[in-house]
């Protein structure tokens, strides 16, 4: 691995302390979630200004040392861990609110900002930030992996949620993609091409995010189901019959057992979906309703509605929780978390599959997933460490995601490609892999922003 | 003007007499809705299979001879005219339903079949497609140009509707993009930059779109207001307010008139809201109300509810008509078209400065808008070759368009680029500019896909 000494020495002269070498920066910053595992990076930057990363990528870019942009660092597929040594840069220090807009129901923020930060400064306005992947990530690492969570069913992803941006480029270059207008055809969406493009094409220094206004009521309610397939079924129908639901989200019998072990509920160890309505009091009344009915015929059983806030707020924590009470189920475990997205008429069949290669690899872990969109994830609990282990559930791994591709579907639904599943890509896309190549190298030419991660290696 | 015989006859090798170097086609594929004037393409193709249109792309880059990518020709800036010479690619023939999919509410299509032709088919499934500009464009015209129209406001632009496209490249070489999952995170959107791209990035040869469930019952009302800020001001207060529309529609006292002598009708020649909801018949009543209490605050008049399907069928094409009803406030004159979008608290100032420079102007025009979006249009009428006029037009587009950037907003709401916006898009986009223009350079290195518009000329 190249010294990139000079270059560090070269931004110390700009940011001072706020540039660290020390090892314990440099562990904290590599890190991942899950079982992927890389050497820390060389040092870790925290800048405070778009200005400082404008001049720390310039730097980078002659040096032809990696950047590899970090948000709260709880990506999923080793997304920023930095595979080929140099700089992490940590946007934690850049994490304020720039501008509220209530009138044009958006906010400007810096990307260090965390989601739930967002919300708390929205609570007055009568606005809310929609989406909410398990962790509490960062707006900027939330927009680099394109991250979803329970509500994209009714307010979308960060595709839909990010207005404009400013962006550093590779060189330096500081760009504004999007516009605060509602739509624009006025030449390519690179603020698309940006969202999604996990650290590879630039970094983010600030976000325009469309709000929505709180809704006057809301209904949350969770229900058991005989079978996997009777409460996927549950989901299909309701989708087709177009019931607008706030959220919908499924949950197995491992998944309900992990939760009450961590939450101290006791749901019964069946297959569940908890779900929510929001809107006017009659029409949150009339889609409960109609899905009342749809659930039984399905087989539902045990409707609990969450009549407080406070409840409602119990249940969808202890949803947020599974990741880390699944992970206890097995002390000491790691994960492998798949997270494939079909066609809702294929999610009962993807759904079933994905069970019963579990059961026949004979590893231990639960299904849960955002079923509205078709999304759904099993967390493969495996020993640190065990190699033979890990290929196993990486079998089981592959066999879900290709089945995803031969349906129609994605090997990624919402938490990103990084390292994990850059495999797969090819199989994926085809030849518009190689166009991605091709734009990264445009964008790229040094290859320093996040290089290993999503796009083919450079030849 | 280069000679690109040798490229015509390998292509007349591989369709016969689907390449047409006669005049009558020519001439009839040189044409532009607006002032815009070019000389006609050197021949014009019609392929009938994406085999047949990867084969006259490698072909046409070998020779570097441009292609231009043609569906109804209804764009408004000069998107289809053959600046460069070359060759039509007329996707007509490519005009069929490919997969109608109910349960997952998508269908794949050519890119030829028009949005009313995909509509009639889908009638008895019980789903529609939404975006409708006011002509009956093609699917592939729609999508190159990221269209929207009445619709937008409820269900989003060509940039929601496309969930997954075939691409034929500047070498001939066909990808994929997007999936048929609701939502992907699976690398970058290159769905989202061919969606806009103008036919200057490749070659759309099939599409799949979103469809959505037809609802269940309909209203729409159309209400007159003493001034133009008061309508506009009555949109801005329904949006914040956050009541579900179909459609909300501006038209001007100069476009009532239009549609009056166009139509039949006897609107009174004020600035008028044409408006619609769907859903549920209680909540279709209830937002129906709640909008006119709203409309009443703001001096609206003369509430017409269109009774029946009928009524509401007279009501929209009246408002589709208004483009060719204004043309002939001024027989044989031609439109230039504006198309600015603003963030929704801008919008009275915006339609109101644009008034007040139309009438500081002397030209004759209308202002009408998808207002949901804080999108509007004006048609300035202008004399056929009269020089003097369209530089007074072009100024007062250009102010609009200086209006909307300096407010956060856009040029182009939906009609695009093409030659027309082409001199503002450094000005909307800075640095931004340049990275479209590398990323044309790096997949159309011959620049041969429509070559002029939309990205900066290459050095
Ligand atoms: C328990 C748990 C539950 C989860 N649930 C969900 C879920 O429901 N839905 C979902 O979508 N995800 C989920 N995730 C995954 C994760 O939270 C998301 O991927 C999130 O978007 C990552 O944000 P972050 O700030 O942690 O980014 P990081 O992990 O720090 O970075 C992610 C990627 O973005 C890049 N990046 C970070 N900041 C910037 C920037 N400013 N500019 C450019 N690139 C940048 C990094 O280089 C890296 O490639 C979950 C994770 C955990 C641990
Ligand atoms: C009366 C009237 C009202 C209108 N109202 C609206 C409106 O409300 N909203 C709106 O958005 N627009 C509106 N328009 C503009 C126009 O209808 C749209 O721009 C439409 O999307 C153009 O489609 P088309 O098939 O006519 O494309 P064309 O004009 O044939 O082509 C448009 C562009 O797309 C490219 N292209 C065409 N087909 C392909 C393909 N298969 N692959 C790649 N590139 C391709 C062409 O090269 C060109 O650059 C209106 C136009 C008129 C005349």
């Amino acid at each position: 691995m190249v010294n990139h000494q000079q270059a560090f020495d070269e931004i110390r002269a700009i940011i001072g302390d706020r540039l660290s070498q020390k090892d314990a920066d440099r562990d904290q910053h590599g890190q991942s979630e899950t079982w992927h595992r890389a050497p820390p990076p060389d040092a870790v930057a925290w800048p405070e200004t778009t200005e400082e990363v404008s001049r720390i990528l310039a730097i980078c870019n002659r040096h032809r040392c990696p950047v590899i942009g970090w948000g709260t660092g709880t990506s999923l597929e080793g997304h920023s861990l930095a595979t080929h040594g140099g700089l992490v840069l940590d946007m934690l220090r850049m994490d304020r609110i720039l501008d509220i807009r209530p009138e044009d129901m958006l906010a400007v923020v810096q990307p260090g900002l965390t989601r739930e930060a967002l919300n708390t400064d929205l609570r007055a306005t009568g606005l809310f930030f929609p989406i909410d992947p398990g962790a509490n990530a960062s707006l900027g690492g939330m927009a680099a992996t394109r991250a979803s969570g329970t509500m994209a069913v009714r307010y979308g992803t960060m595709r839909d949620a990010v207005l404009a941006m400013e962006v550093v480029l590779a060189d330096g270059t500081i760009i504004r993609t999007g516009t605060r207008a509602a739509k624009s055809s006025a030449g390519y969406d690179l603020n698309a091409l940006i969202v999604g493009s996990e650290g590879t094409l630039g970094i983010i220094t600030e976000l325009t995010l469309r709000l929505h206004g709180q809704p006057e009521d809301v209904a949350a309610a969770v229900c058991a189901f005989p079978t996997l397939e009777d409460a996927v079924n549950c989901v299909a129908m309701t989708m087709q019959i177009g019931i607008p639901m706030a959220r919908i989200e499924f949950m197995d019998p491992i998944a309900m057992r992990a939760v009450n072990l961590h939450s101290g509920t006791d749901y019964p160890e069946k297959p569940h979906l908890m779900i929510e309505f929001n809107g006017s009091p009659e029409g949150v009344r009339a889609n409960a309703e109609a899905f009342g009915d749809i659930a039984g015929e399905c087989g539902g059983e045990g409707f609990q509605w969450a009549a407080s806030p406070e409840d409602r707020r119990k249940l969808w924590e202890a949803r947020h929780a599974s990741y880390w009470a699944t992970l206890k189920l097995r002390p000491g475990a790691t994960g492998v978390v798949t997270d494939v997205c079909v066609p809702m008429s294929e999610l009962p069949g993807a759904v079933s599959a994905a069970a019963r290669d579990m059961a026949d690899a004979g590893i231990l872990g639960d299904i849960v997933g955002h079923v509205g969109d078709g999304n759904f994830h099993t967390l493969l609990l495996i020993e640190p460490g065990n190699e033979q282990e890990l290929a196993r559930a990486k079998e089981v791994a592959n066999a879900m995601a290709r089945r995803a591709i031969a349906v129609g579907g994605t090997v990624s639904g919402e938490h990103g490609i990084g390292i994990g599943k850059r495999a797969l890509m090819e199989e994926q896309h085809g030849e518009a892999w190689a166009v991605m190549g091709a734009i990264k190298a445009t964008l790229d030419p040094n290859n320093i922003l996040n290089p290993g991660k999503l796009v083919p290696d450079r030849n």
